[in-house]
C-alpha cells in the first residue's frame, strides 16, 4: 500500500471564528487551552495531587450538578481509607519542609538520564515517513528543575498518586472538555492502565457476586470473562446493524423477575457503542439518546467503553456504485472533514456528552489510536465516583507506567497540542477507512452472497460476518457450534484465522441459532487482508460442498 | 554529597572457577547464561507465548515437584478461563497463515518510530557521570525484523500475554536462578505491574471477605489498605528487632479460635523480610527458617515481598567506635563484597530459595533498585499458581507497560546483562548503606537518647524510632494516639515530616502501648537529611519540655 498523503485538518478561519473568543469562551476549544493554562497555577511535582477539577474552564461552573450514584458502591468499594502516607504529601507543600516521611526513592539511583523518542514531524504521519523524518522529543532526568518542561524523568519514574501525572490529568481532561464537553458541572477524569482494568475495576465497584450486568449479546470477551471470575455474569441483549436493542433492554429490564434470576435488577451496562467488538456495529445519536432514556428510567449506570470512537469512518459505497457513477478507479469515495470543528461535529455523540445525570463512566484509551503497550488510558464520570476508583487505583496498579506517561506527555502535550493530535485521529480514521474499504472490496469479490453476509462498519476494527448456515449440508444434523467449529476449522485449513461468534457470547448458555465469524481489517497488510478473504471465500465454498473459486 | 567512585563487582577468578563449568553446571550463573540461552530457541514476536520453563536451566528437572496449592484459591480464581482470542494465538505460528482473528492493530500506526534512553556506561554509575557519559540504548520500530535485536517497539507496543513479554519473562527467569534457585522444579515467573498490584491480586486469589491474613504488627500500609476494601483483615503479629517473632505466630495459629473470631484460621502470611516498611529491620537466615517451618507446621502460603532485598548493607559501625578504633575520619568501615559471587553468597537467604513445598510466592519489584514509576516487577511461585495469576492479569491490567518492558529489556539483557545489573545492585546498595550511616550519625547527634531509641537496619530505607512517652509530660494523661499527633506536630512545626507509626498499624483497633516515627534516608539530599534528623531532635525536646540545641 502506498503511504497515503499526510492529512491536514486545519483550523480553519470558520472554526476560529465559531470556537475561539477574545473573551470567554462558551465551551473549551483547541484554541482556548492556552487562555485557559494561562489562568491556572500548575504543579507537577513528585507525587503531586492533579484534579480534573484545576484543568477545566470555567464554564463549567454554570453548569447543575451531577446526581449522587455514591448509593450504588459496593462495600468493597465504599470501605477504602486514603492512604495515609499520600495525604501526609499535604504538608510537603509548606516553604522549608524536609522531608523524611514518605519513601520515595531518590531519582539519583534511576539509571536513566533521558529519554529520547522519535514521532511525527509535522503531518508526516506515514510509518514510512516518521522513520525517515522522525521528530525527537527529549525527557530529561531534571527538565523541570531547569524549567524546560512541565514534566521530566525524575518526577514521572518516583511514585505517583493514583489518579495519575498530573501532567497527564491536565491533557485527558482538556481533550474530554474539548470533545465531549458533559453537561455537568462535577465531572473529573482518572488515568487507567487501560479500559480492561478500568472496566474490571467498575465491576468490583457496583456489583456483587451473584449480580448480573447487562451488555450486548455479542459483547467484548475479556469484559465477559472479567466477570465471570467474580461472579458476576451478564445479560445478553439483542443487537441489530446498531448495536442494542433499546426495545429488547427495556423489555429485559422491565420484566426482570428477581426470583426467578435470583438476583437483583441489574443497574450496570456495559456497551461499546461506536464500532463495537466484535459485531463491528455504531449506535447512531438517535439509539444513543433512546439507550440513555432507557439508563434514566432504570435508574443504571452505563459504562461505555469507547476505544475506537476516534476510528469513525465515512460512508462506504461499493466501488461497483462507485464506478457506475463514473468513478474510474473504483476505490469508494471518502469524503473528510475540512477541519477540526467539522470533524468534531462530525463525530456521533458520546453518552457522556448527554449525560445531565452523571450516570455515565466513560472508558477513553490509547489501545487503538496511539498503541497498545502504552497501557494507559482514563476514565471520566463524576468526582465522588472518580475518588473511589482513585482509591482502587491505589492499592492496586498505582498508576500507568511513568514512561507511558511521560512519553505520552511529550508527544501529546508539548509536540502535538490538541489540535495536532486531532490531526493524527483524523489521518488514523482515514487509514482505518481505507483498510475496511480494502477488506468489503476483497468480500464482494471473494465471498458469495449466498453463504455469508455482512454490514459494512462505520467505525472500528471488525467485519461480523453472519453464516448463512441454513444452506450448510450438516444443516439440522449439527448444531450450531459444531457448524461454527467446522467452518472455523475450514478457514484454518485455509491458512487463515478469524475469530469464532461464540467467543463472544455475553451468556454462553443462551440461544445462538446463526453463526458468526468475526474478521479485522487492523492487522494483517492489505495484500494478506485480499489473500484472507479469498481463502475464507473458499473456505466457505468447502465447507458447503460448493466448488472453490479458481484463482483470479 | 561528592559522587562515590564507580563500583565494580568483577566476576573474579575465584567465582569462574565456583560457578562456571564446561560441561553442564549444578546451577545457573551469570556466565551460563550464554551456554543456557544457546540451546534454546526464542521466539518473541507479537503476543507471544513465553513461560519460565523455556528459560530454566537443565538442573531443575532434577529437583522434586511442588506440592500442589491449587486447593487454597479462591472461587474467583479458580473461575477463570483462558481468554479465547489469546488461545487463538497457537494457529499463528503454522506456517503461511493469516491472521485476521485477534484486534491487534498494525503497529504501522504507532506514532512511534524509537525511543532511546541514556542510560550508565561502564561502572559509571552516578547520577552525574550518567548525565555526561550516558550510554544511549535506542529501541527501534522493527529490530526484530532487521534481526538487530530480540525485541522492538513492533511488539512492544502491541498487546502482548497475561505473562508480560517472553523477553522479560526470560531475563526475570534467569535471574530468578541465578540469586534464589528455587529447591523445586516447577517454579515459573510471571510479570506484574508492581508488588502492589501483585499482593492485592494474591490476597483476591486465597482469601474471602471476612478471611483474616497475617502480617507483622506493623506492616506497610497500602497492603493492609488493600485487605481493608475487601474485608481481610490482618491479624498483626509482633516483632522484635528481626521483625516477625516465630513464638508468638506459632502462638496465634495455634490457639485460633474459628468461633472467636468468627473466621477460619488464617492461612496467608505476608511478609517484607527484608528492610522491612515502616521498622526497617531484616530477617536473618535463621529466623528465615523458624518462620518457614512454621509455614509448613501451619501450611501457610508465604508472601515475600522483596523490594529492598538488594539493599543489603554491612553492619553499621559508629562512628565513635570506628574513631576509638583508629578510623580517623569517623566514617563507618563498610566492607564490600569483592566479587559477584561474595555479593550474592552475602546476602541473607530467601523464603523462595529454601521453599522445598512451593508454597512461597515472592514479589520482587524494580521501584526501590530502577524507578518506582517503571510499574514493573514479577512474581515467582509454582507453575499452577502462576497460571491462575496470569489469568488474573490478563482481564485486569493484561502486562506491563511496553514502553517499560522494552526499556527495561534494553537496559537489564541487551546492555548489562546479569552480571552488570548486579553490579548496578552493588552500587545502589553501597550508596544507600553511605545514607543510612549519614543519617545514623546525626542521630547520634541530634537526638537525645532519653527520648528515643532506633536499632541501626541492615537494609532498606527506613529508620524506626521508639519515642520514650514513658518521659513524655502527658504520659497517662493522653493517650498513646493523642501523644503521637502530639509529636508528630511538633516535628511538622519544626518544617520535618516523618511518618506516625500508627499509619502502620496491622490492626488499628489493636493494643499499641508504644509511639513509633519513622523516617526514610532514600528521598532527601544529605544535607537536609542531617538537617531534618536536627529539627526532629528540637522537635522531641520541645513536645518533651527540654531545652532546645543549640545550633552547632
Amino acid at each position: 500500500m502506498p503511504p497515503p498523503a499526510a492529512v491536514n485538518i486545519d483550523v480553519g478561519a470558520d472554526a476560529v471564528d465559531d470556537n475561539s473568543s477574545a473573551t470567554t469562551p462558551e465551551f473549551l476549544t483547541v484554541l482556548g487551552v492556552d487562555e485557559l493554562r494561562a489562568k491556572t497555577v500548575f504543579s507537577g511535582g513528585i507525587a503531586a495531587v492533579g484534579l480534573s477539577d484545576a484543568f477545566k474552564s470555567k464554564s463549567n461552573t454554570k453548569k447543575p450538578m451531577s446526581k449522587d450514584f455514591t448509593y450504588r458502591l459496593t462495600l468493597e468499594s465504599r470501605s477504602r481509607q486514603p492512604s495515609p502516607l499520600k495525604q501526609a504529601a499535604q504538608y510537603l507543600s509548606r516553604k522549608g519542609m524536609i522531608s523524611l516521611g514518605g519513601g520515595l526513592p531518590s531519582s539519583a539511583y534511576f539509571p536513566f538520564d533521558h529519554v529520547s523518542v522519535g514521532v511525527p514531524r509535522g503531518d508526516l504521519f506515514s510509518e514510512s515517513d516518521i522513520h525517515e523524518y522522525a521528530h525527537n522529543v527529549t525527557i530529561g532526568k531534571h527538565d523541570m528543575k531547569e524549567g524546560t518542561s512541565a514534566y521530566d524523568l525524575s518526577v514521572a519514574l518516583n511514585y505517583g498518586q493514583g489518579t495519575g501525572s498530573p501532567q497527564m490529568v491536565r491533557w485527558v481532561t482538556e481533550h474530554t472538555e474539548i470533545v465531549h464537553n458533559p453537561p455537568y458541572q462535577n465531572w473529573a477524569c482518572v488515568m487507567t492502565v487501560g479500559s480492561t482494568s478500568a472496566f474490571e475495576m467498575c465491576l468490583r465497584s457496583f456489583c456483587n457476586r451473584g449480580d448480573f450486568f447487562i451488555a450486548d449479546e455479542y459483547a467484548f470477551c475479556s469484559a465477559i470473562e472479567a466477570g465471570r471470575g467474580l461472579g458476576i455474569n451478564a445479560v445478553g441483549i439483542r443487537m441489530d446493524s446498531e448495536g442494542m436493542i433499546p426495545s429488547h433492554l427495556d423489555e429485559v429490564l422491565s420484566n426482570w423477575d428477581e426470583k426467578a434470576r435470583n438476583a437483583a435488577k441489574p443497574f450496570l451496562i456495559y456497551l461499546v457503542p461506536t464500532g463495537q467488538n466484535p459485531t463491528g456495529s455504531t449506535q447512531g445519536g438517535q439509539r444513543r439518546r433512546e439507550i440513555y432514556a432507557l439508563a434514566q428510567k432504570h435508574d443504571l449506570i452505563l459504562i461505555e467503553d469507547e476505544p475506537y470512537y476516534f476510528l469513525q469512518m465515512d460512508e462506504y459505497i461499493s466501488p461497483n456504485a462507485a464506478r457506475s457513477n463514473g468513478n474510474s478507479n473504483g476505490s469508494a469515495a471518502t469524503p473528510h472533514p475540512k477541519n477540526l470543528d467539522e470533524f468534531l461535529k462530525g463525530l456521533v455523540p458520546s453518552y457522556i456528552s448527554m449525560d445531565v445525570d452523571g450516570r455515565v463512566i466513560r472508558l477513553d484509551s490509547f489501545s487503538k489510536v496511539i498503541a497498545p503497550g502504552s497501557r494507559c488510558g482514563w476514565l471520566t464520570t463524576s468526582s465522588k465516583i472518580c475518588e473511589r476508583l482513585m482509591r482502587h487505583n491505589e492499592v492496586t496498579v498505582q498508576a500507568p507506567s511513568g514512561f507511558s506517561q511521560a512519553i505520552l506527555f511529550k508527544l501529546l502535550d508539548e509536540h502535538w497540542g490538541h489540535g495536532k493530535y486531532l490531526d493524527w485521529l483524523g489521518y488514523i480514521r482515514k487509514e482505518y477507512s481505507a483498510r475496511r474499504n480494502t477488506m468489503l472490496e476483497a468480500c464482494e469479490k471473494y465471498i458469495p452472497a449466498e453463504l455469508a453476509s455482512w454490514t459494512p462498519p462505520a467505525a472500528g476494527m471488525f467485519l461480523w460476518f453472519k453464516i448463512r448456515s441454513e444452506r450448510h449440508p450438516a444443516f439440522g444434523k449439527k448444531t450450531m457450534l459444531e457448524m461454527e467449529q467446522e467452518i472455523f476449522e475450514a478457514v484454518i485449513d485455509q491458512k487463515t484465522l478469524l475469530a469464532k461468534g461464540s467467543w463472544f457470547f455475553a451468556e454462553p448458555d443462551g440461544q445462538h441459532p446463526d453463526v458468526y465469524l468475526r474478521a479485522t481489517f487492523a492487522a494483517a497488510e492489505e495484500g494478506a487482508m485480499v489473500e484472507g478473504i479469498r481463502r475464507f471465500g473458499n473456505a466457505l465454498r468447502i465447507s458447503f460442498g460448493l466448488p472453490v473459486m479458481k484463482e483470479t
